[in-house]
Order: C-alpha cells, then structure tokens, then sequence
C-alpha cells in the first residue's frame, strides 16, 4: 500500500527565536539550519528578514542546504499600499530563500482590533502578495494567524481567507492556533471543514502549547487531513512553544497509526540520530536539557521502581512503548530507595562491574545503598559515586591518597579602601605514597578554594588530573532549616569530554562539597587505571 | 444546566516520588498533601505503604485532610495466597488512610511475562482484594495497568479484569496507560468501548506523557464518558511524567467545552492560585520552575515587544486564549519603563509602602531592581529584601548596627579517637550604639555558625530578635560551576509565627548567605519599631 506523503516545516529560527531567553547568533542559525536539512526536515524557516538586522544578514547570503526548502517569514502587504510597493515585501523578495511564508490575519476580529483595516481590504492584501511571490518564482505559504479563534467566530470570512491564499496560488496554507488555545476535537472538526474547501494536500496546521496540546492538536489536523506539521526542536517558542517536532517525528515513524499511512522526510537511520539533534540545540543555547522531553529525554527509558525493573529485564517492551535505540536513546534502570536487588544488578551491568547474582556482597551493596539513601544520599544522580560504592563494596578501590586534614577560611571585612570584601582561603595536608603535601589557594567562595587546594598537587597523580574541571554544582537543603542536611552534587568533565557526576551528603556543607570533590578525583584515578 | 462532577485524583505523592532525582522528605510529603487539599482535589494519592521505609512512616500516622480522600497505594494480592494472609495487603489495610488504590495488571502480555501467571488467577487475585479492602470499610479503586495496550490485544480480557474491580465493590476502575504510548484517538474509542459494561461516572484515566499527550488522553477519556482523571503537580512522574494537573485544571475550569459540563473540587478562588502551587512544588523540590509550562509558567504570558505587544495592549484577548489572573499568573509586556513601574508599585501597594507615581525615587527603584535582577536577585520570592530595598530607597531603614568583619572556619581533621570530625566556627565583630560587640559560635555547618555568632548578641537589640529562627534556607547555583553566582533564599519566623523570605546573591556562598542572614535580622527590627 503506497502511503502519503507528510511534510515537516521547522520554524525553530523564527518561532522559536520568539522563545523567552533565546538570541541565537548568525553561526547557530546556520548550524541549526544544517542540522534540520540532514534530519529530513523539508522546510527550514530562517527568520524573518527586515524583522531585525541578523535575520536581514542571515537571509543575504545564499544556505545551502542538501534538501530542504528554505524559507523566509513575513506580513503580506500592508492595508493601502500596493504589494510592489511594500517595503516588507521587498525584504522577503530580496532574501535569498526558496521559500516565502505569509503571516495573514484570518479572524474577523484581529483584522478589525490588531490590523484596524477592513475584511475585503484584508483578503486583497493575500491575493496581492501571494501573487507577487509566486511571480517572483517563489514557492509560496500562507500562515493563516488566528484561523481556529477566528473561524469560531466567523467561519465564513476565515474560510475566505483561506481560500484567498490557495487560490492565488500558495503551496500551503496553514491553520494556526495563534494563542494555542483551542482543543484537539475542535481543531479536527475544523481542519475537517476546510479541506472540504482546499486539498488537504495543501493544507498544514502550526499548533501552539498553551494547554498542553500542540502535540495533540497537529495529529488531529493530519487525521482530519492536513498534510503539513509545523514545529519547533524542542518545542521551542514563545509562551509555551510551539509543537514539538522531537515529540512529533518519532510518533510519526513508529506509531502504527502514522506509520502505516504517511512518509516523512525522516529516515530510520536519520530518527536514531533524533536524541543528538535534540541535544546539540541545547547546547547551542546552553541550556540544561529536559531529562523528561517525551522520547529524547535522559529520563524518556529510565525506570526507577523495583518491581517494574525486574519486569523491564525480563522484557522491554512490558514497560518501554517504543524501543529506546530507535531514536538514538537508551534504557536505564536506577538505582534508588525503591530498587530491589535487580535494578542494582542492571546498573552494574551497565557499568562494567561483575558481580554474581548470589555473590553476598551484592545484598550487602544493596543495603548500604539504602542506608545512604535514607540519609539522603541519591545515586540515581550519581553514577560516579554509585561506581564507587559498588568497587569499594567488591573490595577493589585502592587508596591512592589520604586526606589527613583540611581548613577552610572565609572572612569578611573592610579593605584599606574602605570597600567590604570576602576572601576564601584553604589549605589541605595530603599524604601520597608516604609523602605528606601541603597545599594552599584562595577561590571565589569555599568550595572552589577547597577544590583548587585538592587539585593543585596530588604527587605522582597529577598527571591524571590535570584536565579534570568542575561544570556543574547543585546543592540541596534537605528538611529545610540551616542545620538540616546538604546534599552537594558535583558534576565534573575531563579533557576528553567524559562526564560524571558525584555526590556528598552532610549537616556540612564543605563537609558535603568535598566528600563529592574526593570522589570524583577518585573516580577519575580509578577510569584513568592508576598505579597505586 | 446542572453539570457533571469530573474528580481529580492526584498521584504526586506515588508516581511523582517515581520521578528521577525526585526525592520526598516526610515533611515534603505533608506539606504536598495539605497543598493539593486546600487546592481542592479530591483524591490524594499518599504513596505505597511497605515499598519504602518514607511511605510505611507517612501512612503510620493520619494525615488530616479538609476535604480530600486520602488514599494508599499497593499491589493486589499475589498469585496462589489468599487476600487475608498477604503482608502487602495487611500493610495497606493498616494504612491509616480513607481509601485503598490497587494496581492490577489487566493486559495477557504482562499477566503472563511479567506475573508469570494464570488470566483466572489474576481476576481472582482483583476480585479477592478488592472484596477485602471492602469488608474492611475502605473506598476502593484499581489501577487497570497496561490497560490500553492489553485492550489493543485482547479486549475481552481487559475488559474482564476492568468488570471484575466494579463488581467487587471497586468505587472507581481507572485505566491505565502505563507505558504511555497510546493515542487520544484510541484512548477514546477503547474508553467509549468500556463504558458500555461500567458506568462512566464509575471509570478514570491515567495517563502518562511519552508521546507529549497525557493531558490531550485524559480528556479524550473523558469526552468518551470518564469521570476521573489522575495526575500529578507539574507533571512530576516517571520517564516522561503523568498528566499534568497544572495544565489540566486551568482548560476544566475556563475552557467552555468542558466548563460548560462539569463541576470540579477546585473553586475559582483556588484555581487563582494555582500559580503558587506550582511554585511551591518546585520549591520543596529545590527545582527552577518551568517557565514554558502552561498556564503557571512564568513566560506563559510573556509577549515580547513588536506588534503582538501592541496588539496585547489595545485588548489582551488578542493574544491570550484565557486572562492570566484567573491562575494567579499575570501577563508581562517588556515596552517601556512605565510598564516595569506599574508591576513595582503594585509590589509596593501591597507591602504597604507609600510611593507617589512620579516620585523620582520610584525611577530609581525600578532601575536598581532591574540591575539586582540582572546580577541573579529575584525579589518575587524574597518579600522582606524587596520591603528593605525599597525602604532603603525612600531613604527609612536606619543603621541599627554594623557589622565591621566576620571569619567563619571550616577545619575537618582526625580526633584523638582516630575518628574524622568537621568543626564550624564563625567570629564576628559588630558595632552598636558605639560599643563593639565580639561573638563567637560553632555551627553544624559555617552558615548555621554564622547565624548563631550574629544573633548571639545585638546589645540592646537582642530583645527584638529573640524569638527569630530559621525556618528554611535554599540554595541555587545560577550558570552551573562552583565558580559561578550563589543564590540563597532564607525563610525566617518570629515568636508570633509571621514569616518572611530574604536574598543574598554573591559567588561566595557565605557572603550569600550573610547577605540573605542580615536582612532578616534588620527586617524584624524594621517591623518591631526597634530604636535607633
């Protein structure tokens, strides 16, 4: 059975750039362009050229890009001017783009409140710059603005709209759900009623998150048979973003539903890489990623729950709706108060400790971790640590140094100049191969002094530690109060880019801080095989 | 019209505790509890008696609840042992709590590889617990698990384990998709096809998020005749979380389509706070809100400048699909400075400081708000350092006393026990009234040394701050790494049981906390009337 084809538009770099706290640079829409063109997206938005000075500059040199279409955002004409004459048009003519997309207003009362224009000068407005493009040889979309809010109210004159940009020759006109309001049914009764006017082959929908749907909502335009989806890498976008398109494309290939019916641009080899794509736009903005993003998050495979973990060994698919590796993730059962002895066993695996099933020592691991995890230690967290506790537990982490004591010193006063300033300083006695080093630094507050003391000379292990930074710390307050318990979680990097993370667990905070310092030098040693 | 009662039960407790790096305290846990009650929902879910020592602890003791059912969470009796001789039974039934929610598998697939059972045991193991349970006089539900996916694959055994729950006595039959990966349009047939042998207003949903559409399932079910929806606060829950109630609650109680059919527990006074809800959850968890999420995030109603903004000025409905206020959210529109004047003497109106509108001081204000913001101060949560700030600008805090240099120490070493010990100490120098006060105090840790050296003695206003304690402290890291900015919150209380929450921002965590420390101390003698 031949199945239909569904086209991808991607709006990451204009939408998405909406985003509360997103400022992409000139580099990383051209990356994220090219990383959109070699998932398989068909239609890479680039921006809306005229609307700020990089989107003018990244739409004046050509993008090449190996499949994608690549288009350019902007308003139709504006009410009272011809469409030749409109320096907004003139932009989107002169971007360097195949593509064109017109925002329109489709809702009766938009054009009369936001345009304060009439409803015929409006749909003259589509017909007019709809056909200059397409004269220009553009491939032409129209975003209908407003269409599901403004077909409530009017469904005559935002099927005129509609219609207005279809006939004059647009690709593709898209239903938006501008205030991402509306609800799944209501979106497929409509979109139901429009492709009763317009193929649905011309049809896309733009869904927006405000309750949670536009997921939701885009699937139920394609039931209704739209056959464009507009999203966000993800779900990127003003509010609470558009819908996701890393939650959309794996439903799309691996749901049977979709599966069957439709093809997308994204091949099977392109999906497994879906998890990096979703992490290299994290790390083009620098934000930490959503370990619980639908498919591609850390957390997306992870079960926690110990009878669901032995069920999850026995078979995958009892607790898994997709297999993990399809989209490039990974299964991962953890560690923690509620685990049985299974979990352990499954995290042991995957960190390359053999231990017996029946080995004593096992039980004996799984205790201690329960202990440490009623006093607030959690290893889920922590797989450096975790590693840690279970070779100490099999007897087989040496002692490569001792820490016989360490002073940490933070003071507050007034400089000669008469400006308050905070000085922290430490200082640790470390004994290495019978040796007793004495080390200093001052740092940025206690726990950077302490680190900087602990790393600055660890004898014949320096070398081991030379690359090794800190890139995150978070502290915890457990029961509330200063004299509650801190848990410290350190997440360090070496120089080849391996991550780990450790924990420490203490009514001290330094106390806590360094127990995580120790054990990812620790750690660090163990990996890097160092001699005793 | 008399409308339907739609009931929400709320799983925080239980499958949000699954969530990973979710760890309850007791305290959290009763502090959730009594959130969700006062919220107006009407099931709380307290977690699983038996599956950790957390929960066997919380259901040891009543929980009192206003107006919600308080209910335990465990498993149906095993195969081949009869209810009454089942410890996980009899941990449930000495649960102190109103209601019983058991969890039953209810698809072939799982009964036969995960149970490793016989289809008759199952039903048998469903009926015999639910008939117990009854007997004992407690409200019963059951979670059918994997009901979707065992419907998909045989629909007359999953519909015989549902019927057999209804007729033993279950109150409520909720189908469960636990994987999470089914769509809304087969939630809503296989729901439309359950109702026909269990009335609707008998049956619940609970659906988790794997493909982005928990909340877009749960009202699915109900459109096909549920009458119970299951969630959790902020979406909490393992893998990619269950349906989240924050989302949910604010489309039941404005959206037509189901306002204008159902009632619901929450009142439109609670649904105005849902905001701090919200924030009260991520704060017990120590979590940085979401800012995208629905309807509570702080960007939800965010429009940033351009011709949306002017739009949104001329009549919000424009640009929002429900009014802020009516979730106690508000909607920020960056334009101009007037606007950041408005929100500030909002501010102040309620902390009951008098500012005129063009009072030069007013500018000031805002704009050394906006630099405090900036460098990571966020006032919103800080009540008493935004009351100081803005005294101190009106030019009314006086200098009760100064505080000329403090040195706190950390010093881990071994005793003459051979045994490791941390010991805190902080000294501090204070000036009053022209004396020169010295103290010094040991502490758990150096901040909670620090407050006992500052509070040990204030001269003649020691009497004033007597009755003072901690009540909580919070820290954050802002951009990650010890190196970077600390940011710690501090909730104090005086003998009269009013609290109140100060800052102190700085890359050295003690001069945070000191910062965060002193402006409780002088917000109590601000508040006292203390003498200068």
């Amino acid at each position: 059975m031949s199945r239909e084809r569904l086209y991808l538009y991607d709006t990451t770099l204009r939408d998405g750039a909406q985003t509360n706290g997103v400022d992409f640079t000139l580099h990383d829409k051209k990356l994220i362009a090219s990383l959109l063109d070699d998932l398989g997206i068909d239609y890479v938005e680039g921006g809306y050229p005229g609307a700020n000075p990089l989107d003018t500059e990244f739409f004046g040199t050509e993008q090449k890009l190996e499949r994608a279409t690549f288009a350019a955002f902007g308003m139709t004409r504006r009410p009272g001017r011809s469409a030749s004459n409109d320096p907004g048009i003139a932009m989107l003519i002169d971007a360097k783009a195949d593509a064109i997309c017109f925002v329109a207003k489709s809702s009766e009362y938009q054009v009369r409140v936001a345009l304060e224009t009439t409803n015929e000068e409006n749909i003259a407005s589509i017909r007019d710059s709809v056909s200059l493009a397409k004269d220009k040889g553009r491939e032409v979309l129209v975003d209908c603005e407003h269409f599901f809010d403004g077909y409530k109210a009017n469904p005559e004159f935002a099927l005129q709209c509609a219609k207005a940009a279809y006939e004059s020759g647009a690709r593709w006109v898209v239903l938006c759900d501008t205030n991402g309001g509306t609800m799944p049914d209501e979106v497929e009764a409509i979109v139901g009623e429009v492709v009763k006017h317009i193929p649905g082959a011309h049809v896309g929908i733009h869904a927006h998150n405000d309750t949670e749907q536009a997921v939701a909502n885009s699937f139920a335009a394609v039931r209704a048979g739209a056959r464009q989806i507009q999203g966000t890498l993800n779900g990127l976008g003003e509010r609470c973003g558009n819908a996701n398109l890393c939650s959309m494309i794996p439903t799309l290939k691996l749901k049977k539903e979709f599966a069957d019916k439709f093809e997308i641009g994204v091949s099977d080899d392109k999906l497994a890489s879906l998890v990096q794509v979703s992490r290299a736009l994290d790390n083009i903005l620098d934000r930490a990623p959503n370990p619980h993003a639908p498919y591609v998050g850390g957390s997306a495979f992870v079960t926690k729950t110990g009878i669901h973990a032995s069920a999850v060994l026995k078979d995958p698919q009892t607790y898994e709706h997709v297999p993990p590796e399809s989209i490039g993730n990974h299964r991962k059962v953890l560690v923690s108060d509620q685990a049985g002895k299974s979990n352990v066993l499954a995290e042991l695996a995957r960190t390359n400790i053999q231990f017996d099933r029946d080995d004593p020592r096992l039980s004996r691991l799984v205790e201690k971790l329960k202990e440490r995890e009623a006093a607030g230690y959690a290893y889920e967290s922590a797989n450096a640590s975790f590693d840690l506790l279970a070779r100490s537990t099999l007897g087989t982490v040496p002692e490569f140094f001792r820490v016989d004591k360490f002073d940490v010193n933070v003071e507050q006063r007034y400089n000669s100049h008469g400006q308050r300033v905070t000085v922290a300083m430490a200082v640790i006695k470390v004994e290495v191969d019978g040796e007793t080093l004495i080390s200093a630094a001052e740092g940025n507050g206690p726990v950077n002094a302490l680190d900087v003391a602990l790393r600055k000379d660890l004898g014949k292990y320096q070398k081991y530690i030379e690359g090794l930074k800190l890139v995150d710390y978070r502290v915890r307050i457990l029961n509330g109060g200063t004299e509650a318990v801190t848990r410290v979680l350190i997440e360090s990097e070496d120089e080849d880019g391996r991550r780990w993370t450790t924990i420490g667990v203490s009514p001290n905070i330094i106390d806590a801080s360094f127990q995580a310092l120790m054990d990812s030098v620790v750690y660090k040693l163990v990996q890097s095989n160092a001699p005793v």
